[in-house]
């Protein structure tokens, strides 16, 4: 379980990464409507690290001492920046990809959790309704039908802060 | 008087439930930029329909039992979703034509009302400035020309909470 | 004009005087819950007392330098603690009484002054909001029938406050 | 599983809608009591209909076009106001029927989809936390024992709200 | 002096955990009204437990290393539920009794500690002000007259916070 | 002791009349200085009002039932605004000696309640305090030397707020 | 009525300027007590400017592309510094005939209005309030006589701010 | 099920006495560092059997009418002071034995209701983090590897708070 | 160094002028990305105005008594709407074009004061933080590349606001 | 008693200024534990300093034309710096002491204007309670035994901060 | 350079008491107006102390461990209270004259350190913008034009406090 | 000057990776003081990452696509957790280390920007004033002279959030 917890760690640290870049190239009028969701999902990636950091430790895990060996146990391909940066379509489904891997990393551990390590499943389940929303705010924008989902508004991370104070 | 006021509360609680159905099918680039316009304009129709409830009560009038006669007594005729969902401009033209069958109908309050049943002049014009407001943020996106208008900042209802508290 | 602001400015003060003494003696199982509501009615009274003050003396009038002149000037009868204080009820009828006569007294000026002096008629119509509002919240525990009201959740005067900033 | 979701959507909107008749006809020393209480209801069950429309969208699922159709898809009986308003108890005895239908409803959801789908699983258990609540709150009024329940203090949908945000 | 300090902790902890119980089967629409008074001095019992504690390190004293023997020392008779819950009188009763037992024992320390141990003496009346408005609070519903006091709106404690910043 | 407390009630009440014309009759750029001043006495002579009047009732007095002959029980003749009001001197005289008398019934209280009543001693000495604070800032005003005070900054009445809450 | 509302909203900003440079003139003990009023009106004057821009537009009208023809089309005289700047009556009369012009012109729009275009019949009264307290804070310092007018505390445009959110 | 959760608060509230006790005697340069952390604890513990109460009672149970029977049903062995209380890794072990029994019995419980009670689940789970975290927070101290925790950071109980609204 | 701060004291308010109306006319889907930045630049393009109005007094300058002899001394040229108002590119391109303009002189004032007029240097600073980045906000719109920016979240001025307050 | 208050506060500030030299040289592991109590020490001795001034100058008193002068009265001995300002016990024997001669002067103020000078009592008492406190923060650490307390939580002085506002 | 930073520590700290006193001696019609200046200058000086302490010790320097002797390395000569004190404009020359030797000494250590010691003149810049405000204040009560500035709103030290916190 | 800004990036985020594992091995009675400043640095660190980028987008400059080449281009070595990470004075060693180089990064940034390029000197400017800070924390811990300096009191980062907002 351990083991699982940190590659999901990893992925949210490069995701974190690789966000701050998108963020910058989504310019021009088309990208507007998607750098406010994407800083919104960047700074909740950040969150998740954050709050599987302990639980890690807790379970007497701990994170590589080499951060470039932490960024290669990602769970998830990082999400690089596609070749094409004007395509605010192309840079969509890199992040829509992204998150979709997630949705299946935290589902997966909600599986192997449920009704045995309650408070493992109940941090990977509050991961998991986040990521399930980054994705569904993008999915929008590539007409997949609609999500009734709307931005945050205020503060960030409803459901894993109560794991951050 | 009583009548009308039933008639315009019908109005606005079925609008927020079409409106509720028309912001999640609000989606992809366009959809973006109306969605939180729509957001905003459905919390406060839900507003009219909270501020108009105890007047008509003050005046001896009362809702109807069944729902389904409520939403029948409707002053304006209900906001539809249009057949071609995927068309914002559309979408668009079914909002702005409720918004002015609203501004026509607290029009009418307010001639009537003006220098003699003050309380309920002063319900209605406030009501009817956040509903002016509603429909020239629509009529905007429409190519109407400027109105001059922003989206709310902050709180909602302004001129409709004095009668919410 | 002048003159009938003023009465409504010692009615106001007269009636926080009696209040005070009535919500000390609604005592009991009953009147703890009237208790509430007229400790926001007397509060608002005091309100209306303090922003009737200022537009007596813009308008070229003042407050007679004798308060108990100035108690007799008022535009309703004192509303003087019922004989048997043990009966909530009778406390409850002076009460509404004294609210009824305020409606009164505010209409009337709405009346004379609306399309005419347009700041004392938005300041009447601010304190009618607020007597009716207490009016309807009595009168249902005498069993008239439903005001749709609900007590003040929050801060008091919603309608009356600007005047007082 | 988004039938199951629209039924209660339809159940909690009609239930609000119901819950305003009541709350006006709460009146006199007796119903002062259970107002609030009532009035708590109604808004969190306006809540749970707002929680519960972006799962329903999420799942592929959406609202009928038609509101006197949702209206008739409700997984509960309409909560109508009893014929005989003036005895509370019996106001009581319908709010009490509704609250616990609803109980049944999201236990069943729960029981359906506890350790399979994570994320409906913890949206029907914040509600059917608030809707327990709700049913003790009313149940204590008809002398059914103690429940150890207090109302709301300051925020509403303690539950509920992380799905609101 | 420590020990009539030592006793008075054990009085307001040991009344904490009997008001628990009390206010658990307040219920039905008689309980209702007395129910929230009963939290806030539950509460503010709690508090004054909490306020004692430093005091008494600080002469020099101590609490007793097992609770049930902490229990025994308490100053005043334990608050025990009477054996027909169901009469909210009798509950009244015994809650104004435990209230009196609290104010003459401050009282006591009070007239002790007058002009000699001046922080002591403080103490004690902060804590006497708040034991004799909740006394206060529950005579007025048995029918002993007016005692002027009003619900604590907003914050608890307002004599004894100043102990526990 | 009641009665005194009575006397007292009555001259917060009537001071707080008399400030309000004084107030409005303090113009020009010589009175601008010590409007601010005579607002925050005339609002902190209002909560002495207030918090007077529990304590009047737990000693088993009351209000009389007659605002006039409340008017003239007052401990301290009534602040009658000076013949010459475009003197602000003449005003600031009268000022001054409404606290000074207000100073010796607080100080009066005191002596007669310290180390007897504990209750009613804390309650005089935080009158006290304010109106020792009123009295400074004017006699400053009149040349009578530094007084060492400053203006309430933020909230009034810092002293008797605790017996408001 | 679209040309009245140019000419003063024209007014507005032309007197926020002239008021920005008197404001720097007001010095000396005598000008400090003007100083804060000073500011408030200048704040306000430009809350007037941006309230009126929307209802320009939404008339159909709008502001000239030029802001030299923008100045010379306002309603009032601009409120030029007078000669003698160190008097500060002087400057006091230029400020006082200022807000004089804009009552009447306010009044004007009001007379027109009420009971036909009730929108902005509503916002001409509001920026009348706050100009008839502008005036009466100003004519004060010229000895004309009490106004029972006090400075905003804490936030500015009580009545226009429901226009700005 | 109702036993296992009276003898959880009963627990809780033993453990919070005793915590009481043993931050008082936390002392000199070394306890300082744990006192703030075993503050918390205790304070989070007062809260857990403030969130057990109501679900003991929803479940038909109740609180033992005697405060030492209740002492006696506790699920853990009381936290007694060790002897030798000048030395702080005695105390640190007694806490972390006190927190890791409560650790056993709530995970014993959640594992009896997963997917069952749902609520009494995540009333259990939600007390469980926060047991889990105050043995983590003691567990460092006595060099027992990294926990990757850190002290609340403002508010306290950011799992149970939800029951406790 | 006086006369350049007058010229870009000029130029800050015709350019919130101008603002003003590109604001109204910044229409239809593509106008409404622009707005809300074009919103935030007029707000501080005014702070500075308002900001550099007291270092000129303190440098021993002022403002010209005439306001149209203010717009013409303005360092920049005025920020005139483009003849055709629907090419929203067309609007970007004048308002990059005012943002560079006022860097420019920003920057020139930076050179001159640096190490020498530490006070004008720090505000000149100041204020080119917030003008480079409007510009950055704009010319990502006309696709000349990332800039890294976000539109302010929160308060507006978070480099200018320290001299406002 | 004029006298004694300003040799308190020459003690007060005196010890301001040496609990700095002190706060600075508390370093190292041991020294940070005793850093933030020094810190709130020093604040709230300054708080003192600020508290006793109003009243020395209300008595007719006023501090001594020079500084060093006013040094020279302090009724404590200067807290220096201990020579071997390595030794964290040296420098917290220091901080005792002075803490101790500080309740003793008050317990001294206190015990001549008990039922005499109401409210110099009440002066000397707050800040008593205060010192105190501060008093057994340190000898903790001397291991002089358990004294109950807590560092404060949030605000300083709650005690002395009504004399501050 | 700390002993540069030591000299204004000590002008600043002594200021602050001698700010004290003649904050205490303003008084009178006169005086009012400027006491609130002086307050604000009192606070912000202290601040300055505050604020160039650590600098001092990061440098490697020191406070001296006599007060008396601190008092006499001042940079400035104290700013003793004339003798006559009744004269307002006497104890003005003495506060400019302070604030412009402050403004020398701080504009010399800008001078010095400007483009080298990037933390010390930074700290300095902000104590000379805060020193600046402070001397221009005063001179526009002596008469000498205008400074266009106005007095803090709200916040103290806007400025310096980033280094506060 | 970007490649410079890009480097120091590269090591705000690494430091802020290693930090985390850190802060999680500071366990024991001697790592607890540590562990909060750790903390707040580790936070502040990730801050002044956050507040590069936007730099070095509105320079020309950008991040690299492979978050293992950004890690290798960090201009200072990695702060590697020590072999024996039980020995609090190793990691304490590394961690001044770590804040040692910043320091002299930044210097040089600032060196070569003074009175160049202002807006990067004054970025580069406020990241030093904290890196400074978090150096003078860890050294005092290290024996190595007072630094004069407190840990943070509320926010993070008071100098560098104004280029977060």
């Amino acid at each position: 379980m351990v083991d699982l917890l940190v590659e999901n760690a990893a992925a949210e640290l490069t995701t974190y990464y690789y966000y701050t870049i998108m963020r910058c190239n989504l310019i021009g009028l088309e990208g507007e409507g998607i750098k406010e969701i994407a800083e919104t999902a960047r700074i909740e990636d950040r969150n998740h690290f954050e709050a599987l950091v302990p639980r890690i430790y807790e379970l007497g895990g701990g994170l590589p001492k080499d951060m470039k060996e932490f960024h290669d146990v990602s769970g998830c391909p990082p999400a690089y920046l596609p070749e094409d940066i004007s395509d605010v379509n192309k840079i969509l489904k890199v992040l829509v990809e992204a998150e979709r891997c997630a949705v299946r990393q935290y589902t997966n551990i909600c599986n192997l959790t449920a009704g045995k390590d309650h408070r493992t499943y109940d941090l990977a389940l509050s991961i998991l309704h986040e990521e399930i929303e980054h994705g569904s705010w993008f999915s929008e924008f590539l007409g997949e039908g609609p999500s009734g989902h709307f931005l945050r508004r205020g503060e960030t991370s409803p459901f894993v802060s109560k794991f951050l104070k």
